[in-house]
C-alpha cells in the first residue's frame, strides 16, 4: 500500500473521526489547511448564538450582568484552565485581544521588576509578541535582548541560559512556533527563566486546544492565547490571560477600568484593583464573542486533551510522509521539525514557488495558509480535519508543483 | 385629559411608533427603561449571527479576512461616522472595549505633549474615564486637575476655562454625564480646550444614537464610545475611537500590535504605525461582534439622528412631566436638567429609597436602573420605547413609592 492510499485505514482506525461531522462544511469537497489560524465553527454554534440572542439578551436583557456575564470572563476563564491549560481555577480569564493582553500582562511583569531591565524574546516569535514588547521596552526604559533560533529546533535551554540573567524582568516565548511548528520544552525553559529571577509570560496562540498544557505545573507566571484557532471562537473571538495565584495580589496591569475595581459598581473616587484575577479585566467582557468556544471546550473535554493531541500528531505525521513521498522529489523541504514530539499541530513546506502554488490552491478549494519567505503553512486542526482532507490537500499541492 | 391619559395620543402621533416592532420582546408587557446601557436586540441580529456562522465564517473560513474582516474595523467605522458620529471616512476605527481605547487614544494625547503635565477630567465622569486617566498620569508623571461638577448643570464653559492653562495636555468630558444625563456644549467646551493648546477626547457612551454627535464640526481632537447601548450591537460588543485626520500621521498609541502595522502581513522586524486611522488598531478585530449593531444602525440610518432625537426628547420631557405629577408629591426629585435641550436620552430621579425601589420593580418586571447615591436611572431608548411604556414604568415606581 502506498503513503496515499493509507489515508481510508487511518479514517477507519481514528477514534475521534465522528466528531469531525459536528463541525460547519464537513460534508464540503474543501480541503481545509487553516484550522490553526481560524477554527470552523461548530454545528452548534448557530443554535447557541440564536438562542443567545432571543432568551438571554433579549429575555433577560440588563438582568443578564448580574445573572451570569459579569462573572463570565472568569467562569469561562476556569474552563479553559480545566480543559485546555492545566490551570487550576482563579489565574484564568477572557477579554480583550491577544495582543492586548500581551501589554497588559507585559506591563505588568516589568513594572513589578522596576530593577531588571531586560526583556528576553525571540526574533521568530510572532509579530505582535515582538512589537508589543518593543513598546512596552521603549516606553519603560528597558531593552529586547534577542535570541536567534533555528526555527526547526526553536528556542533553546542552551539559548535560553545564554540569554538570561539578572537583568531579566520577563522572558516571552510562544509553546509552539507561528510558522516552524515547533514545540518547545516548556517547564525546561521556565525553569530556566527562573532560574535567573525572570518571570516568564507563555504566548500560547498556536498550541492551546490541540497541544497540552500545564501552566501550573510548569510553574508558569503568566500566559495568553487566542481562541479562534483551535478553540473555534470565531473571527476575533477575545483572547485569554492567566497570571499564576502567587503574583496576584502583587501584579497590577496599566489599564485600570471599572471592572477590574474591587467594587465595581460602587463607582467611587480612586481605583482599587480588585483582589482576584479580576484585577487584570479593563472594561465590558465581550460576552458575545465567549459563546462559540463554550461548545468546543465541550467537545474537547468529552474527547480528552491527549487524544487530541495523538490526534494531531498522526495528522502531522501522515502529512510529513506524504511531503516526503509526494513532494520532496519536486524540491519541497520540511521547515518543522521532524520529530514528532517537537511538533505543534502544524506543519510548514519550503519551496520557491509557494506563494504563487498558495494562490493556485485557494482557487481549487484547497486552502493552507503562505508565511514569508516561501513556506506553505498547513494547520491540521484536529476535530476537523481528517487523514482523506490531508490527502487530498497534498496531491494537489503535488498538482501545482509539477 | 391627565398627563397619564397622554400616552395612548403620544404613541398614535410617534411618526417613528413602528419601528418599535423590530426589536426582540417589543411584545412583551415587560417595561424597559435600561436601553440606555444594554440595548435590545433586533429581530433581524438572529438571522444576521445565524448567516454568518454558516455563510461567511463557515463558508468562507480564513478566507473572510482577506474579502472583508480586515477592512470591517474601518469599514464600520466610517459607516458609524457618517449616521451618528459626524466624522468624515478614514477617522474611526472599531475594536476592543472604551476602556482599553480610552488608554489607547489618551496615551496617545499626552505622549503627544511631553511638556504638559495635566489632565483636565470633572469628578462626576464616568469611573471608567476616571480610572483609566488616573493610571495614565500616575505612569506618565501627569497630575489630574479635577473639576467639580454640579450634576443638573454639568460641566460648564467658565468652569473648564478656569481648569485648563498651557500645562494642560488633555482634556476628557463626556457628552453625555452617566448619571444625571446631562448635554453638555461640546462645540464650546472644544474651542475652550483647544484656546488653551490641549487636545480634548468626548466620551460619547451615553449619547451615540440617541444625539446628534458632529465630530469634525465640533473640531474634536478624539472620542471613544460604546456601542452595546443605543447601538444595540449586544453585551460587551467593541467599542469605536475616532481621531481627527490632522493628528493622524503624528499621534501614536502604545499597544503596538500586527493589526496596527503599516504592512501586517509582511511580519517583519520593528513597528511601523500605518500611515492611517489603521495605527490604532492593536489585535485581531472582534468581528462577531461588529454583527449586530449593523442593523440598528440602518435603522438610525432610515430614521434620521434628528428624528431619533425629537423623539428622545419627547419620550423625556415625558417621563419629566409623569414624574412631575405622580412622583413629586412623594418626595421624588428630578436629577436631570429640566430644559430638555441639555438632556440626552434618560433622566434620574432621586429619592431616599431609591436602591430598595429598584429592586422591587426588577420583581414586576420594570427594569430600570439605580445610581448611588439614590438615583433611579430611567433610559429611554429611541426607537424601542414606547410612551404607553414610559407611562407604565412611571405609574409602577408610584406604586413602589407610596
Amino acid at each position: 500500500m502506498t503513503v496515499t492510499d493509507r489515508a481510508a485505514e487511518l479514517d477507519a482506525a481514528d477514534p475521534l473521526a465522528h466528531l469531525r461531522a459536528e463541525f460547519v462544511g464537513a460534508e464540503s469537497p474543501l480541503v481545509y489547511f487553516d484550522g490553526n489560524s481560524l477554527g470552523r465553527p461548530l454545528r452548534a454554534t448557530r443554535q447557541r448564538l440564536g438562542e443567545f440572542v432571543e432568551e438571554e439578551w433579549g429575555g433577560r436583557l440588563i438582568r443578564g450582568w448580574d445573572e451570569r456575564w459579569f462573572e463570565q470572563p472568569l467562569t469561562l476563564g476556569d474552563e479553559l484552565g480545566r480543559v485546555v491549560l492545566g490551570a487550576a481555577p482563579g489565574q484564568t480569564f477572557v477579554g480583550d485581544s491577544t495582543t492586548v493582553l500581551l501589554y497588559k500582562l507585559g506591563r505588568a511583569a516589568v513594572d513589578a521588576q522596576p530593577g531588571r531591565h531586560e526583556i528576553v524574546l525571540d526574533r521568530d516569535n510572532f509579530p505582535t509578541d515582538r512589537y508589543v514588547m518593543e513598546g512596552i521596552g521603549r516606553d519603560s526604559g528597558l531593552s529586547i535582548r534577542w535570541i536567534d533560533v533555528d526555527t526547526s529546533a526553536g528556542v533553546t535551554a542552551e539559548q535560553l541560559a545564554e540569554a538570561v540573567s539578572e537583568r531579566t524582568a520577563l522572558v516571552v516565548l510562544s509553546q509552539v512556533a507561528y510558522r516552524s511548528g515547533h514545540l518547545c520544552d516548556a517547564p525546561e525553559l521556565t525553569r530556566i527563566a527562573h532560574d535567573a529571577g525572570a518571570l516568564v509570560l507563555w504566548d500560547l496562540c498556536h498550541s492551546v486546544g490541540s497541544v497540552p498544557v500545564a501552566l501550573d505545573d510548569w510553574g508558569a507566571d503568566l500566559a495568553v492565547g487566542c481562541t479562534y484557532k483551535y478553540l473555534n471562537g470565531g473571527p476575533g473571538s477575545p483572547a485569554f490571560g492567566y497570571v499564576a495565584r502567587r503574583h496576584l495580589n502583587t501584579l497590577t496591569q496599566p489599564i485600570q477600568g471599572w471592572m477590574g475595581h474591587a467594587d465595581p459598581f460602587l463607582m467611587g473616587p480612586g481605583y482599587r484593583p480588585a483582589p482576584s484575577i479580576r484585577r487584570f479585566i479593563s472594561g465590558t467582557p465581550p460576552i458575545l464573542g465567549m459563546l462559540a468556544m463554550q461548545d468546543m471546550l465541550g467537545l474537547i473535554d468529552d474527547a480528552g486533551i491527549d487524544a487530541v493531541r495523538t490526534k494531531s500528531l498522526a495528522l502531522t505525521s501522515y502529512a510529513v510522509e506524504l511531503a516526503d513521498e509526494l513532494l520532496s522529489p519536486l524540491g519541497v523541504e520540511l521547515a518543522s521539525p521532524r520529530d514528532p514530539a517537537a511538533r505543534g499541530g502544524h506543519i510548514t513546506l519550503n519551496h520557491p514557488r509557494m506563494s504563487e502554488v498558495t494562490g493556485a490552491l485557494w482557487q481549487r478549494d484547497v486552502i493552507p495558509d503562505y508565511r514569508d519567505p516561501h513556506g506553505l503553512r498547513i494547520g491540521l486542526s484536529p476535530l476537523s480535519t481528517s487523514f482523506e482532507e490531508v490527502r487530498r490537500g497534498l496531491l494537489a499541492v503535488r498538482d501545482e508543483l509539477v
